[in-house]
Parts: structure tokens; sequence; C-alpha cells
């Protein structure tokens, strides 16, 4: 009998990372395929889908996958996913009925991206033995997962660290959300991006702001409210929480010396007990090892018939 | 022989409460004696244990506590109690040792106030199976404590929920403490009484705030910034934590509509799964309650000798 092959996929706002491992966890092999925002959310699985099954051609020829890992942007529901703006149509996609018919009798087993890398981080990353410690995701989006006594807190509704919902200012107080910016569109890789795109219409992307700020006073410009809002921000969740450490994971991790030097002066300067700052133990890709590792608890805590 | 006899008291800002009560949790007693913030933490010390050896000649004549549980501002450490700045000389105390000689032979057992309360909260009181929890208190300073999983976020050094020291706006980002105004120089009952003694000689007190915003505009401008930057933390934090339940405790509490609805309308604006807000079950004597609890578990947990 063949050895029971497990599928990982961690869907993020600009790509979909994807990964088979053996039940004992080793990796057969994995790709990345680019999320096409522009074509909606059901183009997007289905490129996701077409890749899982050419990824499964190769290294599991002829054998379906036991069970699915699903890392996911948003808080998945039976119907949809809920809070998952920077892919338009995501809200609607009945996430696990699409994969249950993809991959017939699969385990499929559902997680916010954020929160399963932060679980990985807790196991076997930069947060295992820390506590309490804060997961803070700086990719397309921004959210955070707090990890209180080795497990991650989920919240009542799922939606713990969802912090990009974050008011900006004590004036945006009782303002209908049409009426004002939250914290998501001013600190994300998107919104990075977007206003390097409207300042330097020549350059793209969060990492060339970065690139670019030592030298050209718009980037700095840029940068320095980007980082000083995100401060801000983090500062406040620290004495909330008095973590022993801060790990940061996300594409931005690739310009780790500005940001970190911006955050720790932050902390130093408001923090009772200023917590340690690192980069995460899988910057890029925890929340797809956080995928497979919920495929392989599936197949291994499943009862036997 | 006699029933063991437990004692708790509650440091606090402006009052100090002390309870006497048997082995079994019944309350025999309790009093309330003003903190003499104006002669310094000895002197508070001093006329505390005075009430308490008052208060346990009168219920346990002749009686030795076999333990005190003491709740206390700030975050108790064996030299001294930090994080305390509300009454002067405090944060130098030796607090387990003077009350180790003030009671030989007592178990002396030490916690924050507001987490005091909040496990009180959620053993018993308002957070009760809601998970998790946020125990707001709104008191002589400000602090909040998480509840997850029915227990306490205790914080890697003992501060978590310390949201006093947050930074008000991302100007203040990188300030030393000296160049700026925390969180709880504008959000506390010492603040809004401040505020109200130099806009309204004639009166003091928070009480007096909340009673005459409705027809003083100078005192509803107070009242504004108050609940505005209140409702601000509270945002972000529930965001941070998606509690299923928000409980106040606090004086406060005693003008509960007009932060009820404020705060209420705020969370409804902005945080995607809008918490639950109460009133906490014992607004006025949780903290007194905690230390209580403190106080008998160690009796309760003594091993035989």
């Amino acid at each position: 009998m063949l050895s029971p092959v497990v599928l990982g996929i961690d869907f993020g706002g600009t790509k979909t990372a994807l990964a088979a491992a053996g039940a004992d966890g080793a990796r057969l092999g994995s790709v990345t395929v680019r999320t096409p925002v522009e074509q909606g959310a059901e183009a997007g699985l289905q490129r996701a889908l077409g890749a899982a099954r050419e990824l499964l051609g190769e290294v599991a020829a002829g054998q379906r996958p036991a069970a699915v890992g699903v890392a996911t942007i948003g808080v998945p529901r039976e119907d949809g996913v809920e809070l998952a703006p920077n892919i338009p149509g995501w809200s609607g996609l009945a996430l696990r009925r699409e994969l249950q018919q993809a991959f017939p009798g699969a385990e499929i087993r559902l997680a916010t991206d954020v929160k399963a890398a932060a679980q990985v981080e807790a196991e076997s990353g930069a947060l295992r033995g820390y506590d309490p410690g804060i997961y803070l995701n700086l990719g397309t989006g921004l959210a955070v997962a707090l990890v209180v006594g080795g497990r991650v807190v989920g919240g009542h509704r799922g939606a713990s660290g969802e912090i990009g919902y974050n008011l900006l200012r004590a004036a945006d107080v009782g303002r209908p959300a049409a009426d004002r910016v939250p914290l998501e569109d001013v600190v994300s890789g998107r919104a990075l991006g977007s206003a390097a795109a409207d300042l330097l219409p020549e350059e793209r992307g969060a990492e060339q702001v970065f690139a670019r700020a030592a030298h050209d006073p718009r980037a700095a410009r840029v940068l320095d409210r980007f980082l000083t809002e995100l401060a801000f921000h983090l500062v406040n969740l620290a004495n909330a929480i008095d973590p022993q450490r801060i790990a940061v994971g996300g594409g931005m991790v690739r310009s780790w010396d500005a940001l970190h030097g911006r955050l720790r002066q932050a902390l130093d300067a408001a923090v009772p007990y200023p917590p340690q700052l690192v980069p995460a133990a899988y910057p890029y890709d925890a929340p797809l090892r956080g995928a497979l590792g919920l495929g392989l608890s599936a197949v291994q805590h499943r009862s036997p018939h």
C-alpha cells in the first residue's frame, strides 16, 4: 500500500503556494503560482487547483491526497470567507465544498493564514518557548496572531489579530467604515505598493519603496508614514499583551533592517518591558507550512476504518 | 481548634478595601479606608495595616490570619511595585516583606488589582463562560485584563493589559516618555477628575463630570475627549482580541449609561464582530474579592504539616 500523501495550499493576496508531503511530513514537492486577483476568486481557485493536480501528478502519480490543509486570507466559514477584501469575490467562495469536490475522500482542514503561520512559529519556529508571543504578518495585508501558552488565540469568531481593521486616529471613532481609512489601507504591502505606484510611476512594489527611501525623499516620506503608523499600533498592542517576543513574517521581512530599526526604537521608547523583535523562522512560507501541518494532523489523528 | 481566618486587601489609588473571611470563603467583615496619597506609600500601608488589625480584632479576636491575599495597583515584585505611578513611593515598597512582618506565619499572595478582579469575573462573574473576555477597569487609573480559556493572561513580566502606557497618537512614536502624554493621563478617573478641577473649580471628581455634561458644555467637552480616546483604544484592542464580551469594572461604572452609549456605538461602527459590552458583576469590589480569593486558595492548597 502506498503511503498517504497530504496537500497544503496557502491562498494569499498575491500568490498561492502549494506543497505535497508524505504522512511523515517529509516534503515531496512544492510550487507557487500568482493569484490572478484581477480575474476574481473563482479563477484564482481554479489556477490553484490546476497547480495542485500537476504537483500531485509529479510527486505522487495516481494517488489522491488523504488530506488537504488550507491557509487562506480571511476567516473561512462554510459558505464563504469573511474579512477577505484583498481578493475580489473571495468572500463568496465556499472553499471547503470546492476543495471537497476537487479532492473526493480527502479530509479538508482550513485556517486563517496568519494563524496557521503563527502556530508553526509557536511549535517549531521563532516563537517556540516564548510566552506570550505576537506574530506580526507584513504581507499583502496586515494582521497579527497572539500566542498564549503555546497556542494561537482564535478569538470568539476566529477574528483575533485582525488589526487591519483598526482605527487610525481618535477622530475616526464612531464613523461608518465608508467615511474613514482603516489601518490596512495605510500599513500593508498592498498599501505601500500602491503609494509607490502613485509617487514613483516608474517603479512598483513595497520592496522598491524600502530600497529607494535612502536616496529619494518621496519614497522616504511614504515609508516614514508606513513605519510610524505600524509602530504606533504595534506599541499599543505590546502594552496590551506584554509579549516576550514579537516575530515578523511576510514578504516585507526582505527589508528587515529598515523595519527593525524603527520598530525597535518605538518599542524601547514606549513599552514598559520592551519585547524581543525578530524575523520569523519561516518568514516567507510559514502559512504554507501551517497548511501542510493542518493536513498532516488530519491524517495522523484519523481513526482507523 | 478555631477555623482559619483569611485577610484580603485591595490597595487602590484612592482607597484601600479590606475583608476577612473564614476558610470556606464566607465573609466575616469588611472595611474601606481612604488611601492618604498625599502622605506617601508608607503612611498608606500603615493606615491599611491598622484597619486590618482592627477588622481582625472585631471578627476573629485573638487569631492571626492564616493567609493574606493582596490586590495592588502596579506589578508586585520582591523589592517593590512596578508600574504604580498613582501612589507616590509605592514603587519602592517591598509589599510582601512588610506584610510578612505584620502577619507572621501567614501565607502572603500578591497580584495586580485588575488581574485579580478579572479572575473573579472569569470564575464567577460577568466573564464566566465568555472566551475570550476583556475586563476593562475604569478606576483611578486605566488598565485591562485579557481572559483566554478562562484564565487571565499575565504577560511575560506580569504587565499585560497595562494600556495606560499606550501612545495617544502616531506623532508620539519614538518620543521619550517625558515628551508625550500617555493614555492614562487622558483616560482615567484621576485624569477626568483633574480636568474637572481645572474647568469647574467648584466641583471635583469624575462622577461630577458625567453628571454635569448634560447641561454644561465645558463638562461635555471634557467628557467627550475622555470617551473618544477610550473608545479609540478599546476598538483597536477588540480588533486584536476578538472578544466575546467586554466587562467594565471600577468606580466609573456608576456612570454606566453615558459610558455604554458611546462605547457601544464605537464598537459597532468599527469592529468586524462587535463584542457584548456589560458592567462587571462586581464592578466596585472585584479586586477585593480577588484578593480574598488569593488568600483562600493559599489556605486551601496548603499542604498539611
